[in-house]
């Protein structure tokens, strides 16, 4: 099987002359899961040996993206000095960072024990890569940001990494996956919100995890191309069960980032949530203002993997809808999905458009 | 608790003058089910009074829709000498058929024995109910048109019973619901549409049914307002499964109409899928075209609930892309959320997109 991927241009002498970049979602990898042993005690370094990791993860039975396109990556990001795709920042800094200009990359590193059955493991981990991040990350490259994991089915124990790193000015968001136990508006994890907003930080909530639902309500589908279609009606879900839950409501400073889930669907979801609450209301009388006000309020979307409607115009209707400063640019680097911001946004902009979806947004989000 | 639904104007002699309208989903209920027996066996008849019928169904522990409105039905449509709303057909005439100009409806069944886990318990209930659907309501009234019901979780009862009604000229489509036990795309369900693409009927697919999956990637949600949401989630996960599965690649004479799960999300849905198509095709090999192509082609929405975005101009946009044949006027009489067709469609409508979307697109579709 051959994948169509449209080889990119090699990085260039006038890439340095480039509009500087957010990419927020950048996504770096362990070399191996030893990588985290500096931060992780005997006990826990001899269950990962003995043990391993136990996930909700259907993915265990096939692969979770494309073989053809192993660790999900890009063919031309494995590093030439060895190790797996995302796993080394010199490469990463040549391949991507520099040629692209990349003024602020946000990390949401994915392998790390968040959503494992175990939940004291999955805190240790998290821990050690929380520490990780720093160490290897933004310790070494001042452009970069990190992300608190967390073990967030254990809504307190999340909370407590949230509050170990609030003060800490590498962190520039908390980290949660879309496919949870229970919809992430539930209170098992309103302790996260609270405690993200009590340190300024937003939650981001990236496609992908596994709580053991089917991604269809019809149920379990046939094709990865249906799962990653899917992924956009996982986040419509959590964006509803966060403002029907009434979350916004509860902690009004709440900021939420919803990753690799697109976003041309918002208005839509808007709409239907209104028509309904205007009926409905006394079922949620935590809330104040209309569903569409709070996803206008507290929400905000990354572009990979970039809508291409035609007509073009559709995508700016639905930017317009949402707001030109909730749209944050990402690539998704090293993914073999990775969107080019040279190609991306297949749109006329204004300069004022540009600068606030590919920079100033996220500079005002993360406070960057 | 007090449902907020707006007061409707009483039916007035201006009724007669306006403009003729489709409602492609009226909802005709059996007074008891014994209306059923003059077509039901002595075997199912003994069947349903003595186990009833069993369906994988989470609501058996709460109501389906909200408590306050009984039988999911408008306050003022229960019948002043007796039955339940949708039962009585000179009742539906003179607050509904009449009053709005109803030259066409098509009839949705809803409690037909669908989805009952029991097999030939569901098939023999379905052909009771499309024998009933001719008895007493469309051989008493020339305006409306029946839709077959099938066992669907058996394909090929299915498709017997779609035989059985293909000459007949009071069935205007096939009826299927959106939460089935695997995703509507799967080749158990592929007998159905080759019948009715056989028969010339198109498939409609209503919101609601159960297969046993929450609405949710995320698990179960809280309240009935999500769910109400949701079903627009459900829809797209039916239309992606039909898409990809080369469902309508397979059987190109196959029409599908979306009832009651909106149709603001159509093109975001498209968006997201042509996307990953464009490197992924080789998963999908049946399909010869891009999924928007076979969306743009072979599907159809009805308008209730109608989303009311602000600005309203978004919802043109949205039906714009869609395509303006491809709206079909919905009522979802006698429910509690009816649209009523003087107040549901927010917008400046050309004298063309009007006469399409409330009449003309209907009468194509249905041939009627």
């Amino acid at each position: 099987m051959n994948i169509h991927v449209a080889a990119r241009p090699a990085a260039t002498a006038e890439a340095a002359s480039r509009l500087a970049i957010a990419d927020c979602d950048i996504h770096p990898r362990l070399k191996s899961v030893k990588q985290l042993y500096p931060w992780l005690s005997q006990r826990w370094q001899e269950h990962l040996a003995t043990f391993g990791t136990t996930y909700r993860q259907p993915w265990q039975k096939g692969p979770a993206y494309p073989k053809a396109q192993p660790q999900a990556s890009r063919r031309d990001a494995w590093p030439p000095g060895g190790g797996i795709p995302g796993s080394d920042l010199g490469f990463m800094t040549a391949q991507h960072l520099d040629p692209n200009n990349v003024a602020l990359g946000i990390l949401n590193p994915l392998q790390t024990g968040q959503g494992t059955q175990n939940i004291d493991l999955s805190a240790a981990m998290c821990r050690a890569t929380n520490e990780w991040q720093v160490a290897e990350w933004t310790g070494k490259d001042s452009r970069l940001r990190a992300s608190v994991v967390v073990p967030y089915e254990d809504g307190p124990a999340a909370a407590r990494e949230i509050e170990h790193w609030a003060s800490h000015p590498h962190f520039a968001q908390v980290l949660l996956l879309s496919r949870t136990a229970e919809p992430l508006g539930h209170r098992r994890y309103w302790p996260i919100y609270e405690a993200a907003a009590a340190a300024g930080l937003p939650v981001a909530v990236h496609a992908f995890g596994y709580g053991g639902w089917p991604i269809s309500a019809g149920g379990w589908g046939s094709f990865y191309i249906e799962e990653m279609v899917g992924h956009a009606q996982a986040a419509e879900a959590v964006v509803a069960s966060l403002v029907l839950e009434g979350v916004f409501a509860r902690v009004p400073a709440l900021r939420v980032v919803m990753v690799e889930g697109g976003s041309a669907w918002a208005a839509a979801l808007a709409w239907r949530m209104d028509k309904h609450w205007k009926k409905l209301r006394q079922e949620v009388p935590e809330l104040s203002m209309a569903p569409s006000e709070y996803m206008r309020r507290h929400v905000w979307y990354t572009t990979q993997p970039i809508e291409e409607p035609e007509p073009r115009r559709h995508l700016a209707e639905t930017i317009e809808w949402i707001g030109w400063d909730r749209i944050l640019f990402a690539t998704d680097y090293p993914h073999w999905d990775f969107d080019d911001p040279a190609q991306a946004l297949p749109l006329r902009l204004t300069e004022a458009q540009r600068r606030g979806l590919f920079l100033e947004n996220a500079r005002t989000l993360y406070r960057a």
